[in-house]
């Protein structure tokens, strides 16, 4: 059996007819899990600024960015086809400004007690996030990005605690 | 008035005190709108060759994307708090795999005849795609990145059709 | 080429690829759209008498049914992924017991102006409507099916008028 | 009392007044639940063949009815009015064409461990694939039906295991 | 006829039987509707200045309020049972705080251009706004109520436009 | 350190920064979570009379406020941003008809054994139920108004029994 092969037979959304299916966590035992995820928006500098004068007067574009991920954490089971139903217990977003460079660097955290974790969950949250703040600030700039987003850290669950940088990828 | 300021007083989600609101469409004519939006997810060669090899076979990771893709766009407003809701006629979306590279990018197109445009539904399509390949190769590879995501062409409106690239930034 | 290969050709969500797609409706005309759609509930005729005598004092079992079907046409774009989200003008649904047989008929109509048909919209009214007549008995009958379940007319669009009668079948 | 007061006094959806209510499972104990629910879609032999040829190619008709049914499983409590919400922790859909006789049968499955059972998630899954067949072939062939669906087996909870044929109605 | 039969017979929601139906609006005209709706939260007065000294700060119990009141207003046809779903073209909210008698008003705007209102999205949303501030606020004040709320004014359709204030109840 | 300030840091939505975030339950206990929320819906009397000649007769307008209550309260994570999903294990309604003061009076009772309490659930409950019932009658009668709603009771986690009646209010 092939590298490649084996590889393939471990795709844990599909059964050994190669179909999809939803992993059964059934039999699991419930444990502590929490992910870390992270994305970037990329955009002017002045755009960046302009979220920062306002957030400082008023908190409205990085606010909504925060609702709308915490809202569509909790959607992720209807946006994700084979992602389980689980009962969060805490999701929350922290918002980074880099003026000069003009990116905005979102984190996103998760937690529950549960028979499968919650990662895709922290990585939805900060996705939405990111294309709300696309919304609502490509009336002034049409250059905006959503650049790299990815689970930072998640822990819980047999595999433990395992952290993930992007530049690791050789 | 500074240059800042008056981007600041165009954010077109914002009114005058800086208060977020949703933009008054009601009075704008119906013209038809259309949206390409792109995206990249990154993971190890071998992981690409997995999927492709699937797909070939049974289709499995990126049928399922597709249609996570197409049914997150149909959410969009409810997802994306200041987007209006709009009767989408066309959601399209197609895969390209690199499995040298390890790269599968995303093209999605979406089309109405509305007072305001497709883009963010668009935005929203690939976005959820890239969470839904995540979400079913996760189990093999703990590197996968969503990459880069935007809009690469809009058209209809008063602003007629906009074509951006990213390298474009200066 | 074959008769299959023609038909397979004609399947209206596949591309020329074989790949899933949403139909583009952008450029068609609006034209007034209504559906008819038929199905059937078995159960032990004791049960039909107790919705019965029930649905004549208090009107609970059916009335459920009926908001049930309602509120899932209202849905069916984000339950059936290649579906067009419309604004639906009307829906109906209309229930005749047959206590001596132990059957209830449903009838559910839509209408639209739109540019695509509310086949599937009345399809799916009648079904959920269908699943929540067997979620309310279940506990006093364990011997509840749903039986066949079909449009019986559409009208609208460029087909015209179409009516079908399984029984029409050879 | 006569039987028939009997059986209507046991409706457990309707309290002593014959108002509809949710049953209150809060004191109930948690157990491992399963349910398999089967349902038959009737179209012309061609129309299966159609599937079928496309299915070893691309996979598309029955993939997108699957990811349709697991995707439905899960909105069952924002669908069936007076279902309870509920962690489902695996739902799998299996179909079986028969191509001389054109049907497609689907089997679904879900499991939980929870105070209430899944049945009306697994016969929601069932027959929303059964509609997203309906959708997507209805294009090429207008004599699609959607045939009987039922609970073929129930465990857990105190009722034990019961299974179902309808065959054994009298 | 009595007066009293003859009101029953208008109840727009029934249909002759007496049976719920939702209204068909297939025929009637597009119109540019708009409706205003009032609510209040009332609450310690201690409450309203600490919403109101964090509202200039950082703005966050109105502004989460807003955003709440807004998505809700997208999904009134998925709350109330017999309301069509209409493309909204704007939803505003506004409030205004007296922290000497502890109350908070809530003004909702909304406007559309359709074969019907835009009435029970306007007061969906002000409710769903005042639930979201009891929501935040319940922590720190056992004491808070949502007050009056209605609809004060509507425009477009065939009554042209109404005007509402409680107090001109007899 | 003022009693205003001391307020304001108790905010339990809102972080030390002033931001808002959700509460993390994930270390609490589960407890059993009771809470009964109370609305009131005035109407012209003749009103109150139709609905309560036709609830006899065919138990509409009730019949279905209460389902759509029923409904909400299993929606409520969707609607108040920073509430967390629950496992809820019992909603009911009930409603008092006052036809001599044209009033409706709305009893909500949730339950379920979690980590956070159930009185946001009831509360929506409650208050969906009444603007179904203004949707219902509106086309009969224009002085309908949503009075007075608030949690009367909640049980369970560490505060334990809380009663509250608005007339307490000084």
């Amino acid at each position: 059996m092939s590298t490649q092969d084996e590889k393939q037979s471990q795709l844990t959304h599909l059964d050994e007819q190669g179909n999809i299916h939803m992993v059964d966590v059934t039999e699991r035992p419930e444990t502590m899990r929490e992910a870390i995820a992270h994305a970037q928006v990329r955009m002017l500098p002045a755009t960046t600024r302009s979220i920062e004068h306002n957030q400082v007067a008023k908190g409205s574009v990085l606010e909504t960015a925060k609702i709308a991920g915490i809202m569509a954490a909790k959607q992720t089971p209807q946006l994700i086809p084979l992602c389980h139903p689980l009962p969060m217990t805490h999701i929350d977003l922290h918002f980074t400004l880099d003026s000069t460079q003009g990116i905005i660097t979102i984190e996103g955290r998760t937690r529950t007690t549960y028979k499968t974790g919650v990662d895709v969950e922290a990585l939805t949250a900060v996705t939405v996030a990111a294309l709300t703040i696309y919304d609502m600030c490509k009336g002034v700039d049409t250059t905006i990005t959503l650049e790299q987003a990815y689970i930072a850290q998640k822990s819980g669950g047999k595999s433990g605690t395992v952290t993930f940088k992007p530049e690791q990828r050789s």
